[in-house]
């Protein structure tokens, strides 16, 4: 595209891999920071990401690889952070270069653990970025669909919406489909609630309901995410649009899901250090699950789910009791 | 139970065996019509019906089986339908016990094909029965998991509320959880509805599509059913509910659907007319697809999804091609 601003992508797992990808499709030239050196070193010159998305084959010449954060905020117009949001602090600690002039957009689906903020916030408080040069892109997607080029539709919101038809104009393609939005805080927030519904049905498959089960608690967990979007950013949508609903049931009934088999080993008996130790990475659902019980007990919102899933991650509640209880809650 | 109405299922597949075990719970006494002689013989002798659920052990002492509809009927002030829509009217055909005293409780996901109504119009205008004295017995509820004793929940639905607690205080046990509602209408639709949807899931996996393609389709869907029953009853309801969203998920998710398996066999190339043969069985959400469509026809609601499986089933359109198309109408 001519006159593109220029973009860069911060992260080198497989969303950060697929956004690349979809990039790819529409750019000469993208910048793109991960730490790993040596996956740097296999991308030159074998031409794919060695540990996710491995499929993907790049055209390197459109690749300005490095791992020097700051070389790649630098050079870039438009950033996309795809970093699991545990992260975001230390690599954020690495910048020298400021951010405000920058178009930030977050992939990351959850809570920064250090300041409990979802990621926007944390943006705006820590570095001053205006809430007009900030976006979301979000779901429901699968990285490797997006690998397979199967078709996906994203959403992406900003409060400026020329910089979020900016950035739809930029990641589609003939199997991604963007739509615009301007509501950044509740796909925010959708997002990082999606990954606690997602721990919630793991838990209820590992302790032994079924299917009639699941479609319950999507079904309330649907209705209790619309009332918490409701008393933290109140504005006029549609809850069963793909960046709600859709992302809910992608990552809820995803046998895939990180968050979902982080819930699964609870359900089955694991407890939750020795689930983290298993996955070997902690599912962003297991932070998002204490902030947004924190963030709820200001408000007045009911979320029975929510308040189960805290109860056994941060309170060592027995999984079967809790649940037995809860279901009595669901309608 | 004390002083209870006396009550009466009629079928004898899946759901009407999951009903009786639900009943069983609670009542000394159900009666039970099935046509087929032999089972009703299997089910005296091995406590079993043969043909389906059959790990479900019944006290046959609790049974009153017949292959007479109208002993049945005659004997019960409570009657179930649990019989595919395409045999209602012969069933009823057979009847000369008058129901216009009975209260109906229809379990049936269909319309019936000869009169093209919804079943709870079909009693009404086919044999008097007051809408005081019809209601609907809802999932999100595979019957193979009541089987299992996996918690499940159901909404009855009735206009008489006194009828609908009733019937919910005789289905609901340690692992059946009944709400009650006033929606007849509208949980009757849905249950239709969430069929057509149901193919359309398979179609689309039949095709390729993946996941991230199949939630898009689900969140399109639900605001798609939305729209459809507004127009055709109008009244305030949140379909989010189990009754609507959760009854759709458990279908469009489900790999045992019949109508999923249906429309999977069409867009993997099946004709219509192979793909029936093939299931033996014709797939509720087929002629649901062609009441829908024709009911919309004189209504205003935009359903793409609806007319996109019309179109394949009923005009012989390639489902790739109108699955492009759809898949460009979709958010």
């Amino acid at each position: 595209m001519e006159n593109s601003p220029k973009f860069g992508v911060i992260g080198g797992g497989s969303w950060a891999t697929a956004i690349v990808k979809m990039l790819s499709e529409n750019l000469d030239e993208i910048n793109w920071y991960m730490r790993s050196k040596t996956a740097i070193e296999h991308i030159r010159t074998q031409d794919h990401n060695p540990n996710y998305l491995s499929s993907v084959e790049f055209d390197v010449k459109q690749l300005r690889l490095s791992n020097d954060i700051n070389e790649v905020v630098k050079n870039s117009d438009y950033l996309i952070f795809a970093i699991p949001s545990a992260f975001v602090k230390a690599e954020l600690d690495k910048l020298v270069i400021p951010l405000k002039d920058k178009v930030i957009f977050s992939a990351i689906k959850g809570i920064v653990p250090e300041t409990s903020l979802i990621v926007g916030e944390h943006f705006n408080k820590e570095y001053g970025v205006l809430d007009e040069n900030f976006g979301v892109i979000t779901g429901p997607c699968h990285a490797e669909e997006v690998a397979l080029e199967r078709l996906s539709y994203l959403t992406i919101a900003c409060q400026d919406e020329k910089k979020a038809t900016i950035m739809a104009n930029h990641l589609q393609s003939d199997y991604i489909t963007c739509k615009t939005s301007d509501d950044v805080t509740g796909t925010e927030y959708a997002a990082m609630l999606k990954n606690i519904y997602a721990i919630a049905a793991g838990i209820a498959h590992g302790l032994g309901y079924g299917d009639n089960f699941q479609s319950v608690l999507m079904s309330n967990a649907i209705r209790e995410m619309k009332k918490f979007i409701k008393q933290v950013h109140k504005m006029k949508r549609n809850i069963n649009d793909s960046a709600y609903l859709g992302d809910l049931l992608v990552t809820g009934y995803s046998v895939f899901s990180r968050n979902r088999m982080f819930g699964n080993m609870i359900g089955k008996g694991y407890t939750v250090k020795s689930a983290q130790m298993e996955m070997s990475m902690i599912a962003e659902g297991y932070y998002a699950t204490e902030s947004a019980y924190k963030i709820n007990q200001k408000k007045a919102a009911k979320t029975p789910i929510i308040d189960a899933v805290y109860s056994i991650l941060y309170e060592g509640k027995n999984p079967k009791k809790v649940f037995n209880k809860l279901a009595e809650k669901l309608d």
